[in-house]
């Protein structure tokens, strides 16, 4: 049996962030999947793993942790030697990576976030689309690409010529813009599209979009 | 000269989350003042420093960083050997550290943030506070805080018997609600008020409320 077990849903995008960066790794694991219709994520046993109700949870071993982005930077330092290496450089470089971790948490997601609850998951749920509220964000989201686009130029990826975590968080909210009127925003940046063709393409992010299908 | 330099101001709570850092670690800094009123941060020089245009931007020598966080972690991770450890423990722990880092900026931080504003800001700048938003968000801060109850019900600090940035990080939010009606949600839960009431008495964090009477 894996040590490693992944609590939560293929289609969700802070498991899909987990899951990347698994693949990355080359480790094996097992998703373990949470019945949310049934509430089992607001229910003992799931409330032992994460007392705040939300995929995804992570085993490894005897520990226990979760909040997705707390959980990707763990398994790329206790599993540095495996996969690709997603956190290079010098502590200076790892800074910068930092920085660009951080940015993706606080500027890029909160919008992205928005724009995918409004254009593709209400839609799933036969829930209607806010308008103003996909033009606001759409705004925004607009003003952090701007800065995106003139970083892009400079390296091929956020902080240099390397494939990071930073980039790598990204991922799960870029692709589930990718099918919405939001891609326009990508298209017509030409240093952020070339980026998101590129990580979109990793080997391993084709393993967690097939993972979907299931 | 001292070769770090904080840009931004003493009594914006990102700005603080850096000084109490640098003051833990007993490093010398100096603070250069951004004068938002002018909108100095939405301008070149500041913009090449941080392109977003928030408070505070950092710099180490050549090292030009953002978003506080970030900073908060490259300061505990360069200058590890200084003043308090702030990250202890193997790589479990400090994984755990993680954890707690990411719930302060996912889970506290939006409510209390949002509370802070329109109890502390938006009357000092003669706003009128959304009794509605209040209710909102202290009604989701308290659950949160009865999280925070039961895991500090195991440990004195929240991941270990050891302060670290996990709590550090949540100083500032929590000073600025301590002279507001939010208050109660601290005083009716034991466990929170007596972590309160250590963490704020830090010399290193006085050293930050001194800074602001300035």
């Amino acid at each position: 049996m894996a040590p490693i077990k992944v609590h939560g849903i293929a289609m969700s995008t802070a498991t899909q962030r987990v899951l990347a960066t698994l693949f990355e790794k080359e480790l094996e694991f097992e998703l373990v999947p949470v019945d949310m219709k049934a509430g089992e994520h607001k229910k003992e046993p799931f409330l032992s793993l994460n007392p705040f109700g939300q995929i995804p949870a992570f085993e490894d071993g005897d520990l226990k942790l979760f909040e997705s982005r707390a959980i990707t930077k763990y398994i790329t330092h206790q599993y540095a030697d495996k996969g690709a290496e997603l956190v290079c450089g010098d502590t200076k470089q790892k800074a910068m990576i930092g920085v660009a971790i951080e940015v993706e948490a606080h500027q890029f997601d909160p919008s992205a976030s928005k724009l995918g609850w409004e254009l593709v998951v209400k839609q799933m749920f036969g829930m209607v689309t806010d308008k103003a509220v996909v033009e606001e964000h759409e705004a925004k989201l607009a003003t952090v690409l701007d800065i995106y686009e003139k970083r892009l130029a400079q390296s091929k990826y956020l902080t240099c010529d390397c494939f990071t975590l930073a980039d790598l968080h990204h991922l799960p909210t870029i692709q589930r813009l990718l099918a919405t009127e939001a891609k326009k925003l990508f298209d017509s940046r030409p240093h952020v599209s070339a980026w998101i063709a590129d990580i979109t393409a990793r080997p391993a992010w084709c393993k967690v979009l097939a993972l979907q299908k299931h």
